[in-house]
């Protein structure tokens, strides 16, 4: 398996080493080689190393200090701006304005990502992924100026890492993959596939310290929660709208 | 760059080889190591090698030929339903039937892709996505036994190459790339993102075929309209509501 597949942990505590132009610039062009829809490339990558702009990130990141201590934050951008000021350049009429262009372009920027992760990796950096950037889309759009046709989608903080953990568990294999179809899991397939996650001294750690009968309740009660989902749904659907990805009756 | 990474080109052409179980599950393994949400590998994976099931999801995918061609189709879908299961029979009360789980579901499920593509390519595969998953999703939904909970996003097919094209072009890196802040581009800047594109041999032969003007028109007009992308967002956005991710009232 590829090294920097394989190997691969999020790393929460950075160096101040600054990433050299040289690297950085191949870890974005490696972002650049991944497949998009007919190859339009419908995505951009922001670029923050100034530590104000980093400042203004923070808190739309839930405080999260890896946001300042890290020297580069990468934040992909679902992006037809481009595309369709081409188009009107060119006696074409763009027609993405709808909610299958936004996801079509929130493909091609997630696919992006994942290259710019796995060879930022490969050069001996460390990222780490932040979930945050949909919850908070509309605080980021108004940070970074992004304008319409422009939807951030994930943020990879990059920096070379002050920490070495071990590799997070995984579900084994057949939790995750199905045969020709879809197999919905028993109750008795559920605990084989669960089972070494609730058995390992991490997991039991959260119980002890959170005082919850299960993992799952850690999940339910404190970390996703349904009365924060459903505030950060209709945020991210307002502001899919707001971008001008969902005109679908014009 | 790693070589997958730089070597990688779509491949529509596939020799009848099968790929040996063992390549198999490591590239699906090489999934498994990305980043997901709070390690919750919201996704799954269906990977069809039948001659019946690939017919089915022939006419899904618009009858694009490597859908048989390819031995392996792999079906990447935004899975909440083993997690759920997993709650409720943890006495935890599941908050994930919303739009931001869908999408949370979604991006991993994109991670995933992206890393079986790079360690497809660097076992010797070739790999093609196939964009149409979000268009017939309800199709494949039917098809794959998809039960509530998960929406297919993305599809790869999987083989060795009968095939050797040159790698694709890519916009400058300047084109996608924002130092701090978004730098909208005015008609200089577009002219010079599109200018290789436009002029290459392909485009002008594509300007000829279509007996169009501009090769923005090839988009708008025939490969990627209007009136398609309004019928799919609203198929999409019902296929999302229909597997329950759009109780945002409860």
């Amino acid at each position: 398996m590829i090294d920097a597949i394989y190997n691969h942990r999020s790393i929460r505590k950075y160096l101040t080493t600054e990433i050299p132009d040289k690297i950085l610039e191949e870890i974005l062009l490696a972002g650049t080689r991944a497949s998009t829809t007919g190859n339009m490339q419908v995505y951009s990558i922001i670029v923050t190393k100034s530590p104000e702009v980093k400042e203004e990130l923070l808190s739309a990141h839930f405080n999260q200090p890896m946001v300042k201590q890290a020297p580069v934050v990468l934040t992909f951008c679902a992006d037809f701006h481009r595309f369709n000021l081409w188009c009107r350049e060119r006696k074409a009429e763009p027609g993405y304005d709808n909610f299958l262009s936004f996801f079509t372009a929130a493909i091609d920027a997630l696919l992006v990502a994942q290259n710019v992760a796995t060879e930022a990796v490969a050069n001996g950096l460390g990222i780490c992924y932040l979930g945050t950037t949909t919850y908070n889309a509309g605080k980021i759009i108004n940070i970074l100026d992004l304008p319409e046709g422009v939807v951030p989608v994930t943020t990879l903080v990059v920096g070379y890492p002050d920490e070495n953990p071990p590799r997070t568990d995984r579900l084994p294999l057949e939790a995750v993959i199905h045969a020709e179809k879809y197999q919905k899991p028993d109750a008795q397939a559920i605990n084989r596939f669960y089972q070494e996650k609730e058995a390992s001294e991490l997991s039991r750690n959260l119980l002890e310290i959170n005082q919850k009968e299960t993992l799952a309740q850690i999940f339910t009660d404190l970390r996703y929660k349904k009365s924060d989902n459903l505030f950060f749904s209709k945020s991210f659907l307002e502001i899919i709208e707001k971008q001008g990805f969902m005109n679908h009756d014009s």
